[in-house]
């Protein structure tokens, strides 16, 4: 049942003025069907939720990633069971408890962030404010600067699908001694990411708020949102953020650190957790 | 009234074991609603068509490359007027021509595969052939290998707010001499192309058959879909190609090379087109 993630094609390389066949490898990129099934005083409706350009692999922890961090479903108790179709391995059905209640209003307005849109950047923020399962808490969370070095040393290294196909975008989990804990991949980064939360939420290790995420690409406003709504404090990318993506790392006291190199990065936003 | 496309910040940046503070640029990223008003024998109406995520700067033909990209207009005699709202800088209004009718039911089903979504592979590459607005047509096309060397360095020079910020893709477009036509860059790689399409929409020089579109990442289904609507036959990314956008490639005839270095790429479909 198990559908691959790359795809065995010949390409034509072409290097100075030389032509040769040659086998390559690349990423898949087929659409999920995220559908939702609940039960409220015996009445059952089916949902379709989402439609998402995914790389398979995982599909179930990127189903409830992705309806918990648009806020439609907040604790693992509310799924009952997960089922890939048996028909159409691109659709998963998430079925929730008995008499628990979808919270697809909150989520409407969500669904224009997560789908690279956006309402207004400022009502958005107030919005994700009001979503988030958890509780901003202080904390201490403190990191030497010189843990981030190892951190994307680790990410190449276990980014295997990457490696052969250089069409990946990848998120992983660490703890604060920089262990690796978790890395998924997708053609779509916040598949990527969804994944790594579902699967989190699937374990019951939610909030994340002791882990550092580790981001292979660029950090934009869509990934900061899922980070917030896990409880992460700390985001680190290897590219650049936006000018969004930083303004809701402010708001809601999270590290974002960008261009993390092999000994340099910068840090834009919750500097305290940082030493040297 | 032109927005900026970066924001400046300080930013704290470590180098080994230092931090020190200093200027720095974000590229920006704010939402954009795109709305359109049309006018069906006297009777008016306005409709809010999409929000999408963008870097401020060329609206107008992102909202005019969008619509035609989803197939809703076709033609720029179908616009009477494009308007940026005086009170907020993120809605742009597209007012049709009087009893043009907007096509927003072949575009519906488009919607998804715009927002990284995209409903089956199979059944969207059937759509977007019945909703494109150029018959395919037989040709001739020959383009020297050596020639796609020269694009790169073209691009990467042109590409201002990149090297600012390294965190803007871009489309651009040259002609089959190698020339330079036109470069758009946006936090969304969508939105890049839009904008090119948008810009070539308005200057009545579509469909796009002569030219070479060049893409600074990696090349996605949803990139191919709206390449195709323009009728573009010839398509180059830096990076790698996705599954689906080979299939969508390879379905509409479309030279896709993925992996463009300084001597070096991999001709993924279309071979015909590239001569050594």
């Amino acid at each position: 049942m198990l559908k691959d993630s790359v795809k065995h094609i010949i390409v034509k390389k072409v290097s100075k003025n030389n032509i040769f066949d040659t086998e390559d490898q690349l990423a898949i990129e087929e659409p999920l069907e995220i559908q939702v099934k609940y039960d409220l005083a015996g009445n059952q409706t089916k949902k379709s939720i989402s439609v998402t350009m995914r790389t398979p692999g995982n599909d179930e922890e990127l189903a409830v990633g992705f309806l918990f961090t648009e806020g439609i479903i907040n604790d693992k108790s509310q799924v009952e069971k997960i089922n890939t179709d048996i028909f159409d391995e691109n659709k998963v059905l998430v079925t929730l408890t008995e008499n628990v209640v979808p919270k697809f209003q909150t989520s409407e307005r969500n669904f224009y962030t997560t789908s690279s849109c956006g309402v207004c950047g400022k009502s958005s923020i107030d919005a994700i404010k009001t979503v988030s399962s958890f509780q901003q808490k202080e904390d201490n969370i403190s990191v030497p600067a010189n843990l981030f070095y190892t951190l994307q040393k680790t990410l190449r290294k276990e980014q295997e699908v990457f490696q052969n196909t250089g069409g990946l975008h990848a998120s992983a989990i660490f703890d604060l001694q920089g262990n690796s804990i978790l890395l998924r991949e997708d053609v779509g980064r916040h598949n990527a990411l969804d994944k790594v939360i579902g699967a989190s939420f699937l374990n019951e290790q939610l909030p994340l708020n002791n882990i550092i995420l580790l981001l292979s690409g660029r950090a934009s406003f869509e990934l900061i949102q899922k980070a917030s709504m896990a409880g992460i404090k700390i985001v680190a990318a290897i590219g650049a953020p936006s000018s969004l993506a930083l303004q809701l790392a402010e708001d809601f006291d999270i590290t974002l650190i960008g261009f993390l190199g092999k000994e340099r990065f910068n840090i834009y936003s919750g500097s305290q957790r940082i030493t040297l």
